[in-house]
């Protein structure tokens, strides 16, 4: 039941073709239609500035495209994660503005006009070169969001002093984001220098008993700095919409 | 917003005091309380005939007795799972005609008059002796709910003449309960033997590497019979709760 | 012992040829020969309208082609599962009225004339497009064995909104099958909507702790809707035989 | 080098008997002692009206005493988890306004004057019964924190209706815990209807196949809710730890 | 289907009052009933001069005393496995020649007279002196099944010398069991001295990676000994009976 | 010290150039030289009609050559494990007579005599034909070693009557290997059969939740039949070389 | 064959009793006889001033007693590891000089007069003070071993300040156990900060996902600090004993 | 704050144009800056004589020859990891002198003139031939970083005496590492024959149930001789920095 069938049995029951029990009768036993709304709604709210987010791995090329035109109809923008080059090719013969970020395998149709910023500075630590990629992706991901983004690389845990030599940066970050593989400790560590929220993204790089970075994601769920929250491993995405969450609120508290 | 609520609404809008517009606003943006009518109604479907289940185990028990007595007093029946012997002593206590089924753990008031039984026939296979805890939650949770029970016990693979001496009353089941637990292969065996829908339940009972009954989960996982369906470790009650879906289902079908 | 060399024996016994005693020692001495006839006669039964199935994961082409030739000489009809596209284009090359199902990789010779068409409604729902080819099989290999299926689909509980909109086709079902990956918590919502059987079947996508689908399997033996089973990971075949032991059952119980 | 050392070794040059050369010399042959500042900064900054929290598990009760008089008399405040009976008994002994919340095991002394309050609403939210200890925790630790804290309980996914109904609760929260064991489904359905960051505590309430919360925690990972985020098993701490650090966030941008 | 009324439906085939293929219609259709005779031989077969086996771990003390009454009463002798002090203090009180193998666990009654001995020699090698209850199970068991039994303990890896000092005993033996926990090295070492069956039997004993035995379990899978066997985790029982197999293959072949 | 040496040394002793104390010393300083003898010995005895086992797996093709050249020279036979198409392929250039099990992976020089043949009857059990490849590698390796081997393929537990139908073929065996994947059940239904020793074999095959054969490696080791033994998954050569071990022992006790 | 025995076959052949070649022959049977000297020689240089070690954890307190008075009896000192309360006791009535580490769980009788005492300084730091028991057992044991230690404790990576004030401490080390539970992210640091031997001992200590210490072995397994070096979860004894060869070899070196 | 930022502070306070407690203050509000120091210092020590190592697994060829000329230009020579055949063939392109270890998956450019040699000897033991890509990995990076490196290859514990046989070249060593794959178990022995440090290198040769190496890492974690140490599955880099770490302690040691 959309809104304008809702309207329509409304409009009968206040000229009287249907009585109050009938409209109860069918309201009842359509529980969820109304449901329709909040669906719109929410979509709307989600919308205002922000693009849909298309999750390209092992999509075909060609429904990767017609996917993207859809959204680009409606919304003027999209993204997509996990594109492979193939599919960025593809859509970049069809949209030429777009912006195909090959380490973080992002492709973002910026929209014609940026509607909304969110407040605040996210920060992406990340713990060495091989960690990039996802990285990356948290970057492109919250940037396209509207994100406010910064990058401090390559400040793992054995090397501890170029980690402290950056503790201004840290301590100014709304947010932090921080991406590890190996045994994943780099979050321990900003989370015991920083006061703002910390999310921990795993990466799987590592040898052998990394076990395709589940050392880092125990390592993180374990993380002795109290409140470090962590997503799955690899998901850059992940990270970057919590991220998104929270300078959203941010946004909201302010006004 | 509850039937009484929606009811009042829908009068106002016949009687002019409110306008489509206005309910159809109050509407959108209360989505979910009209939601509260399936629940009664699937509430008062669940409740036909069968006893609410209560999950005893831990639950303190003057906290236990008191759950009891509230679904008592509106139903006229309850069945608690996982109940311990101290536990069952307080509810007789306080219900005299408790049936307390020690191996099961459970404990059922049965409602004075019985309103509906399942069709059809649950057969409970059941692989050694130690498996009898979980297989005869199986039958209490099962009986409970109004279907007819029969047990086939201790017919493990490693001596397969057992079942097989039992093939006729497998063949008559209309959905077979298999427990066991060791390497879980009797479900593969019955599965072979019978057309009725095998649920099959790993039991954790084994040595080491039986892991807790994983050994036992991963066995009936990846049976060999075609159409097995599998439960939780020692999970009788789901596996009742599963039979009991499916002789519903042929109680409909019967219509 | 087949059926003509025990005929034979008890000729023997009537003519006085073989005395009883004779003919006790040898039938005790080849117990299990007799189970040649159970076994013809349960394939029989099986045989009875429904396809064998073939699972060709891995099988060469040649041999593939062979052993549905075979099949189509003696029952008019196969199927075969985890058909890759060179099997298929041999098949078809073959059997001109193959039905190829690209995406559930399924191969199926439909009978001549159709025997039994089973009864009620599978209705199979699935969380993400990603799941498509697990939820393709389970359509296939149930419509191929005579069931009457329909889908539900892209209704993961992100949004929960979609599925609650499809509430009625929900409780039409007799049995639904419920295909998810990631965390796999959609089959514990159905299992909360509808009083008919629910079989669930986790997929293998997901990022990296989804562990090959074992996330998606763990949360669906753990759920908290009571009485949901549980097949193998990306098994929608066995889903399907386990949806069709179930409908099987109805038409049994409608006689 | 502590800041009286530094002091003094400043006034050396200034006046002149310590030259710049030899300073430098020092000052680099000790870098890490003036990092005794930033730890004391830092620990002030931490202090400011929150209780420091003791982890008491498995502590000798004298030593929990000791340890906390010792912050009562510092801080006059101090916040202990995981805190058993026996220890809880001793404590109060010592200070009779210590506030003991029993399922959430912690031990609170509150502050003579409180002097921060934390601005926003965190809303926990509870799946089963079961998983209330944890939930109780992370309510009483957010609470000595300074949060504004309210709880939505016993809405797990089987009955989605509950969850719904509490819609506009949801909405309104600026930071949402979700605590739920055995599937953990509930992160993913809460992270699909509201915008606010969604931290989710996965708890060891399950069956067998729940292994102490593995698949409630790989569940909450693989959530396919875009930005919900993870904290260990059963750590209710950790999860209200996560919501300060964003709501003093907020505080911080408020500014 | 038991002997005496197969041998009244010979007869009346053999009489007449009975026609071949009535005869032949209620034999394939009771195809299992056969195997009661195989059943029944089976069982002899196993039962001479060797006891019955009891898993007496978790049965009740009274439940345990009657199980080995009745098989007293038949066969003259019993074992129990896993026997509590307790329930070996019970047995005794009724079988006052009961053997209580105490670090062994076992209980056993020996029989009057003893009937069969098994040829050949088995060694049990122990690693540690903590492996020893579970190599005095293998020596019980093996014992009371009637195999000839030596000892070599405390022979671990890390003083390789004290095993090679025992080569000749090691190569006399017909079948080595090999008890080992922490890493499970031994029967490789064993594996490769001797040329004689080689089964590893795994204990739980060790630190915490040892995961309960899983080290030990993964280790002796693995041994680059060529043909060594494995059983479950400090499952003396199952050792004791693969070697009995073995030994009893032995017997069979000289005769 | 070889022999060599060692003979000096007694031959100083001897002719007094060295005094008892003297050797005494010289022999407790290199206490494991002597066994440069044992080693010799044992190699020989190794090689009594037996061909060396050479892991072709991942050896570059030359060096494989090489490796069987060395062997082929000095013992007239050599057996290779694991052989990729092309390793055989460049065998059989230089080994005319080479035998190539492509299932089996083997490659398999017959030495130009026989020396030995293992007395009795090893059985090869196949639970489905997808499990041939690893069956098809205990027959090869079996065979190569001198045992004589039959085969019982296509038995798996969901079609139990097929088993059955073979116990005549099952009990004469003198050792049974059991061959299966998915659940792992068969080596518990033939370990009931028989009384001869079973060695089970897990294969990896299987859908997701069999991971990489785990499941049915836990079934086995989880087997409820006494005595069943388990090698490492997919390791047709282990179990073979166990079966080998076995059949020697006979031989010896036969002398 | 021992020294005595060895002894007179030298002796024979030097007095001609005995020729070389016969000498030869029954060395070369005997092949590990000999290898008694090297145990006993062994023995003996591992004696010196070092007490053996008895890993007393479940051992009978009478047992435990009897072996420490053997070792006290031929060697002056013994030292226990895991030894319980009432161990203690026992041995404390019977050596009135014993040295009882409760938190460690050591019980240690120093030797009369200390031989040997090892060079340098090993340096044992603790991440929290629920590590301490592990920690304590490191110091406890290299302590009796003869090692020079000292401890850095509390320095927890989420502090990292704490540990950066201890560098000089750090560098002065010869070798340095780390300990740590949770994610095990302070071998790491440590490793960064220090060019000495660092051997990383994981504790079980942490919530829910550390799965008894795992997440902090595998954390510490994929150090991404160059040369870190694991031991099994809370085997303080083993970390002692690695850092003691290191020590013992550098006192080798400075002969 | 570098060195000449501090040193113009400090030459501030000696002229007088900053007073000591501002120059206090500056210092304390950038407490990481000095670090600047330690890190430059720390990496002089490290250059000394030692290349620089690059991990080039998965690096593009480029950015690989980038890195290399950088690290050759200032320190005249570098060591690369993990390199692939196509990106060693560019290295050697660039500097003809490249040392390529091709099964060790190393490039290493020597440095014109040989700084520093490590004293002692690092004795490599490798169980087969399978481990050897991984044991010369120790060989290679241990050797550039001037180590004396030998070798004691294919004594895998089946064959025990084989390494008896080199009991004076274990026990000349001063420091061990042992490679093995399978059930790891060779450490152990080697652990038992000598009173050196011994590093454990699991490597994942083996048959299905290895599991990448996880049988060897926990066999090995769970050694039964006191003090061996355990690095990363396959990780031969870190078992040779590891005894780099050491060997440079003896070479501190002896100034």
């Amino acid at each position: 039941m959309n809104r304008a069938r809702l309207e329509t049995l409304l409009t009968e029951v206040a000229d009287g073709t249907l009585t109050p029990a009938g409209a109860l009768d069918r309201l009842t036993h359509f529980p969820t239609e109304d449901l329709d709304f909040a669906r719109l709604d929410h979509h709307r709210a989600l919308r205002q500035g922000q693009p849909e987010v298309v999750f390209a791995a092992g999509k075909p090329v060609d429904q990767t495209v017609t996917i993207c035109q859809r959204l680009a109809a409606s919304h003027g923008t999209f993204l997509c994660t996990r594109t492979s080059e193939e599919q960025a090719r593809a859509l970049r013969e069809n949209f030429p503005s777009l912006e195909w970020n090959a380490p973080a395998r992002t492709a973002w149709l910026p929209p014609s006009e940026r509607a909304v910023a969110l407040p605040g500075e996210l920060l992406v630590v990340t713990a060495g070169t091989s960690d990039l990629p996802v990285s990356e992706e948290v970057v492109a991901v919250a940037a396209a969001m509207g994100a406010n983004v910064t990058r401090l690389t390559d400040v793992g845990v054995a090397g501890i002093h170029r980690l402290l030599a950056a503790s201004e940066q840290l301590r100014r970050a709304d947010v932090v984001v921080v991406v590890a593989g190996m045994e994943g400790a780099l979050p321990s560590v900003v989370g015991g220098l920083v006061a703002a929220p910390v999310i921990a993204v795993p990466t799987s790089i590592g040898y052998g008993a990394s076990f395709g970075g589940l050392a880092a994601l125990l390592g993180m769920l374990n993380s002795c700095a109290a409140g470090v929250t962590v997503v799955n491993i690899d998901n850059g995405f992940g990270a970057a919409m919590a991220a998104v969450r929270l300078l959203a609120r941010l946004a909201e508290s302010k006004r």
